[in-house]
This record gives C-alpha cells, sequence and structure tokens, in this order.
C-alpha cells in the first residue's frame, strides 16, 4: 500500500504550511496514489516519475510492535536517484530530508543555502557504510531527528542523553536532537534544554510504520507555520507535541488512511489531552532529613 | 553489596515517613547493613535473624542497561520464610508489598485488613508458576506495579495501556496500575487518568539495580505522608514524580551508596525539575483543512 517516508512526512505537514515534496516514483505510482497527496494541497511539482517500480518495502512485525522484520526491500527507482529541485522548492524556509544515502542528504541540503530551519533523518545502515558521510550530512542540519538506538550506534555511546550532548557539541553539530522512542514518545535535547513527551495512548495499535515521518511531518511542520517567532526551546517543545499527536493518528490505521481522513479539530483535542496528561504540580512536601 | 527490594523501598520511603521493614536476614547481615536502615531511622524490629544466608543476586547488565542476565540467586534465609509483623506492622495505614511468592504477599495483606493504601510488584517468574495466586493478590491491594512487560505478559494483550485497563476492570481489581518502564520512566493508569513521566535524565548511569523498588518507596512513601488528604488520580501524580526522582538518584551509584547521603532538598530540586522538563503549552494553531 502507500507509504514511504516522504509521503508520510508531507501529508502530515500539509496540516500546518505549503508542502513541497521531491523524490522519484514509477509506473505503479498513479493517479490515485498522486490524488492521496494532491488531495491535501501537496505540491507534487517535483515527484518525478521513472521507468521502473517504485521503492517497495515489505516486513512483519512483532507481537508487542517493538521489532519488526524485514522481509523485502526493492529500490526500485531509487537505484540512481539523483534529487532534482524546482526553484519554488529551492526557495523553501523549511526543509526535511527523509531518510536516504547522507551524499544526496548532503546534495539537497547545499540547493537550500538559505532555508531557516532543516533537520534530517537515517538510519542504522547508513551509520555502517556511510559514517563519515552522514556526519557531515548532520553538520549541516539544525535538528537530528533519529530512533534513540541509532543515537547510540552513531556515538558508540549506550546513554541517549550523553549520546545527544556529543552529537550537540559537534564543532558544527546540529542545535537540536530528537530521539524517536517509539511506544515510548520522544525527546527533544537541545544545549539549554530537555523535553520528553510519551507517546499519545492508544489501546489499539495498528501500524507503526510512516509513525516516525509522520511525528517528523508534524514537528517540522508546525516550525514553518511559526517562522516569524523565535524558533527556540518553548517552540521545539510545542512542535513536539503536533508532532506526537500526527504520529499517534498515523498508527490507529494502515498506510495513510487515518490521517487521510484527519481533521484539524482532532490533531488540537489530541494535543490538548498530551498536555492535560503530562501536567503535575510539584508540590513542596516536608522530608525527613 | 547490600540491596534487595525491601531495603531499597525502605530507604526510599523514609524521607516521606515512618518506615516497618519484614523480612528474613541471614547471619551475613550485621550491624553495619542494619545501621544503613536504622540510621535512615526504619524501623527493624520485624527484621528477621534466621541462620543462614541472605537472599544473593548476581547479574550481568546489557551495554545500554536494558537488559540483564541474572548469573546467579540464592534464596538462602527466604526458603521457608513465614512473614511475621508485630502489632505496630500489623497498623500500618500504608503497605508495599515487595515482589515475593503471592501466597505470602497475601498473607501479609491479610493481617492489615485496615491499611488505608496498599500496592504490590511482582516478576515474569510468578506469573508463570502462580499465576491464579498472583491474581488473588493483586485483586487485594490498590496499586500494582509491574514492569510494562510483566503487564503484558499477565494479560496476554500486547498493549500497555489495554493491559492495564483489564486489569483495572477485573471485578475486583487495584484502582491504579503504574507500568515501570526503566530508562523510558513510568506511566500511571486509573479508570479516569492516564499520566506519563520520562525517567529524570542522566548522562551517567552506573546501577540500575533496585531502581523499581526505589520508585516505589518514593510513590507509596510520598503517599503514606499525604493520608489526610483523598488519594486521588492527582495525589499519585505527584507521588510518581517523587518515584521518579527518588528512583534516579539510586541509579546514579552503586547498591545504596547514593541514597545513603540523599537530602531532601535533593529530592525536592529533582522534582520541581522533572515538571520543568515535562511541561509545554497546548497553544491553538490555524490548521489547513
Amino acid at each position: 500500500m502507500l507509504g514511504g517516508a516522504a509521503v508520510h512526512f508531507a501529508l502530515a505537514a500539509s496540516f500546518f504550511d505549503e508542502v513541497r515534496m521531491v523524490g522519484p516514483v514509477g509506473d505503479d505510482f498513479g493517479e490515485a496514489e498522486l490524488a492521496v497527496l494532491t488531495r491535501r494541497g501537496i505540491d507534487v511539482s517535483d515527484v518525478e516519475h521513472v521507468p521502473g517500480k517504485t521503492f517497495f518495502w515489505r516486513g512483519v512485525y512483532g507481537w508487542d510492535l517493538n521489532s519488526r522484520e524485514t522481509l523485502a526491500t526493492e529500490l526500485g527507482v531509487f537505484e540512481g536517484f539523483a534529487p532534482k529541485l524546482s526553484p519554488p522548492s529551492r526557495d523553501s524556509d523549511v526543509l526535511f530530508l527523509a531518510n536516504i544515502q547522507p551524499d544526496l542528504q548532503r546534495e539537497v541540503r547545499q540547493q537550500l543555502p538559505q532555508a531557516r530551519f532543516t533537520a534530517l533523518d537515517s538510519m542504522d545502515l547508513w551509520i555502517d557504510i556511510a559514517r563519515d558521510s552522514l556526519i557531515s550530512a548532520i553538520a549541516a542540519v539544525d535538528c537530528l531527528i533519529l530512533n534513540d538506538s541509532e543515537l547510540r550506534q552513531l556515538t558508540g555511546k549506550p546513554n541517549v542523553l550523553a549520546a545527544a550532548r556529543e552529537i550537540l557539541a559537534w564543532e558544527s553539530g546540529p542545535r537540536a536532537v530528537v530521539a524517536k522512542q517509539g511506544e515510548y514518545g520522544a525527546t527533544l535535547i537541545t544545549a539549554q534544554d530537555f523535553f520528553s513527551l510519551p507517546a499519545f495512548p492508544l489501546e489499539s495499535v495498528v501500524d507503526p510504520t510512516g509513525a516516525g515521518d509522520t511525528f517528523a511531518g508534524g514537528f517540522m511542520g508546525f516550525i514553518a507555520a511559526h517562522l516569524e517567532e523565535q524558533v527556540d526551546d518553548e517552540l521545539l517543545r510545542q512542535a513536539m507535541a503536533y508532532g506526537t499527536a500526527l504520529a499517534s493518528f498515523n498508527v490507529q490505521e494502515f498506510g495513510t488512511e487515518r490521517i487521510e481522513r484527519l481533521t484539524g479539530e482532532e490533531i488540537a483535542d489530541r494535543v490538548r489531552e498530551l498536555a492535560r496528561m503530562t501536567r503535575f504540580e510539584a508540590v513542596p512536601v516536608s522530608l525527613r532529613a
């Protein structure tokens, strides 16, 4: 079914601002698939149609959804892909580099020298086989968004906070690190701030595929919609809440099914609920010496 | 070194109220070990000295501390243990039943029929081999405190929220479930409330042993110190914060080292920091239909 990082990201971000999607699709990506994007107002001018098959992934999740096994990965039209950005895409203020070979991420990043907020995602494969290139790509963005296991792997540090702080301390490192933690939520670490938010509680999770990219879409979309303000730690915290809310809808049904019929009111409700379910009063207590 | 559920629990709870500890120790548990408890004002009258060796556990943690392997478990004086409670212990308002064979937990629970708030912890072994007895024990307490994997195992439900709600719906079930989530913190589920709190962020975690019992000590201690108020969801949230703060100190050094020299001011500071690092404003956003 329809999926992929760019699709999930773009659908989530489309609730906040104009989104231009860049990437290759194959012959199997037809009008029905494009319509899912255009119905949400996503600009697909830079979606490149290439002879062949669209990237395809098939996998199976473990009983509690905390592990997954890849059964098939078919690169298809991703093989030999060279991103081509139209002038409007190159003028974007906000850029998200979804998981792909880090040399390609750097190339795209260089085409948007004036972008005001940039982030990237990656995966264990690139940490393994293209580590130096990935580190250069990370150095060129404002925010790194990774799973906590990937942060550990990237830095060799078993502790996620220590790993994030090491990355923030790199000579030309990002100013924010988001550790994605699956069912446990996500954590934001900056030079001055630590902010942790649980996943929105759901009794039934149908399909976690794309949750991370949907989170990133809500997170980056919120930032894009608030660029007239200072992108400070408080704004990033609010962006985390919107990313978390979007991701929670994504996992309730397969593929893009739930997000396709999502409303702004539903998103706002869930953000308010998240605020309620994480709040407590730090009441002073008389403690015994 | 000194450890064990009752020791970790009692030390943490001692910051909030009088604590009476019940359990057997062997010949190797001497004045030095007792002094760690009595220095914090813990009443050790019901600590029973039995010929033999104190319960002993040895294990090794994985690189990121999220898994551990047991190398040795020696029951020692726990074999044939029958808890004997003195009249002052039986008059306690608050009771924590640390992990042990659930028949013993039920026996102790029956000796405190007037207790105003009771909780128990358990483990995978008892879910495996004494499930019915464990379920009866759980039915007799106000609050179940388990790891999330144990909640899954106990109910056969892969989803922790669904698992907790099933337990809350048991005919004579507890009114609160706390899911301990290790480095990710802890979640409180009641009929009306869901509250999730991250672990306090630490760049260096030395020894997670006893973190769960230290959490329980802070949680139950806070409740014990506020019994003149209604033990409602808001109070339980605050108790979660104190439990989380206490647990975070425990893991910073080995065994009981850090808690032994902990001050009330340090605890209060960490609770205030936890409130800061989980708070965000749910600002309304104009979302695109």
